[in-house]
């Protein structure tokens, strides 16, 4: 019996779990439109069966997949895995889908941003996206659970949390033109503070360089546990990204969270730079309104948006010189779960985004 | 982690229990079409409101729509009505969803039958149907339930049991030429009875007068419980239905169910014959495939295409003379539900079916 709770998690007690606590399962969005993705996605649904495949050997996984490739993803998914018809305008379930809430009592709830593909028409990156603002809403629907309407831009990527009070976003993303102009740093704290149930908000100043969601922090940073955090690093100074990195460690490194403790922060190192090639850009339909995909144009890719599930995590692998460092840094800081590298991240990268964009985890009850 | 399992239900011990027997809940599709529904199926929409919302007084509802009309959807009904996208060609779930099945340890699984408008390319009521077929698998996916997939048209619609191995169809619609051409009778009650869990099958020669399903046997027929069955009747030796329903009568009294128990035969009479308006065919678009709605045209009204829920019984109400003797006669053979009049019936049965056509049971495990 869902319904639209008209107050806040905060006020209601609800808070969002880490990404690291039990999850009920995992959704997913099917790839499918050809302006995004190269050769009529068919590279990208096959990445995407490589994630759900190896999150379902550790928890439920759901797609969400419209009626055109309804029995196409049927056909090229486990069974195993869930397949429920959600229309959507592309396929980034941690953006657009709800950000799960929870409460000592395991009720779960989930909190409906509203969506607009990162910038609206100031800078998103196409055009419409009523599909997507749905998302949320059926998701939550599906579940039967209830629902808060946030009245602010934001989507999943560029928020993380440590479950224990503190919010980590980046000032590039929250304070972009092109999602909340009419709130001050201040409401938009406040709005983090009582939707995700925190007492505190980190600012972490910029995202990964070129990064077409204005720096989503999901792609720079992630909480291993409360008061141990990883950031994206580069020792090259002459990388656009360095100063990017070194501003976020010194951020982190001068804060406290919302519990009063100094942060022990890790760095993972990013791959060697990641370009469109000429092939690549070829096989993606050119749409006005569309972000290009253009041969060249570095992608925005990095093993910190590697993604947390019972018992294991997923990172990305790019076929890179870096990628064996990562996954074993990665099996230091999650000694308990298992590491599994998703050999098809390029795939995914070429889209926009990587593990940690494509999925969102529903915290268990 | 629901599959498609090669086997059939009465080889599984699974078997469809009868309409009366605890649900988990019902589904509905949301009317949409304007080919089929007048005033861009707006009055069709408050209708379905109406049954909906007198479902939920007694058990779980879920409204599948497509997403053009979710939103629209969500606000129109009731909060404790869940809704979920499901892409669909007209708002028929008895006949396009999935039959259910349980067996003795409560586990549920669906069938899955071949859908094709009701006669294909040689009377089918409207072309393509490709979303209907897959309605029955996205409703096993989202609940996930394994799924059996028949190999044989058939619509919901079309057969009724006892839930103690007895199947009630008629030979109009079963052995009609747009359906399974290829397969015998004695084929057809085999194939009933492998995926009803059946061990006979009870064959009624037509269903009412001028349905367009080819003589649904849920318009003119239904168990009350094992042994005592109710049929559509009418006094009027003058009206073509007098005929259909005597012979209905004969052959169930003149039968045995598969217990080897005589039926127990009730009549409840149809309302006067139900034209449509000059008015309300003028509320129907004109589309080259779909069956018209013409002025004057007698639509197949009759009460027996009630619907039995947790505690209740919900039948049409047409505001015609035979309404309240309708209402009072079912009232008797249920003694212990509430019998609850849907006043907007009318609106429905213009689309060609009522409160029955528009559900799915889906038992208790």
């Amino acid at each position: 019996m869902p319904k639209v709770i008209d107050s806040t998690p905060k006020a209601d007690g609800f808070r969002m779990p880490g990404e690291f606590e039990p999850h009920a399962g995992t959704w997913i969005l099917w790839p499918e439109r050809p302006d995004n993705w190269r050769l009529g996605a068919k590279p990208a649904q096959k990445a995407f069966v490589e994630v759900a495949s190896a999150i379902a050997r550790f928890e439920p996984v759901t797609m969400g997949v419209s009626h055109a490739q309804f029995a196409n993803a049927r056909q090229m998914l486990p069974p195993e895995v869930r397949v429920v018809e959600i229309s959507n305008d592309d396929s980034w379930v941690r953006d657009c889908g709800p950000t799960f809430v929870v409460n000592d009592e395991g009720v779960v709830r989930g909190v409906d941003w509203d969506f607009n593909a990162w910038g609206g028409l100031v800078d998103g990156l196409y055009f419409p996206w009523d599909k997507d603002d749905a998302v949320a809403c059926k998701i939550c629907e599906i579940e039967g659970v209830d629902r808060y309407k946030a009245p602010v831009v934001l989507e999943g990527g560029s928020i993380h949390v440590d479950g224990e009070g503190t919010c980590f976003v980046t000032e590039e993303c929250l304070l972009s033109e092109g999602r909340n102009p009419d709130l001050s740093k201040e409401e938009i704290e406040a709005a983090l503070c009582d939707y995700l149930g925190c007492e505190k908000v980190i600012w972490i100043p910029l995202g990964i360089y070129n990064d077409e969601t204005n720096g989503h922090v999901d792609n720079i940073f992630a909480v291993v546990r409360p008061g141990v955090v990883v950031i994206a690093w580069t020792d090259d100074e002459s990388d656009p990204q360095y100063a990017r990195s070194v501003a976020a460690k010194e951020a982190l490194e001068a804060a406290t969270d919302a519990r009063g403790r100094a942060l022990e922060v890790h760095t993972i190192h990013i791959p060697d730079p990641l370009l469109i090639t000429e092939e690549e850009s070829q096989g993606v339909d050119a749409v006005d309104g569309t972000l290009p995909r253009l041969p060249g144009d570095r992608q925005a890719a990095s093993y910190i948006n590697y993604y947390v599930v019972n018992g294991g995590v997923l990172v990305p692998a790019f076929g890179d010189r870096h990628d064996e460092a990562a996954r074993v840094k990665l099996q230091e800081l999650y000694p308990d779960r298992a590491v599994v590298a998703i050999e098809s991240a390029r795939e995914i990268i070429l889209g926009g985004g990587n593990v940690h964009c494509i999925t969102q985890q529903q915290p268990r009850g």
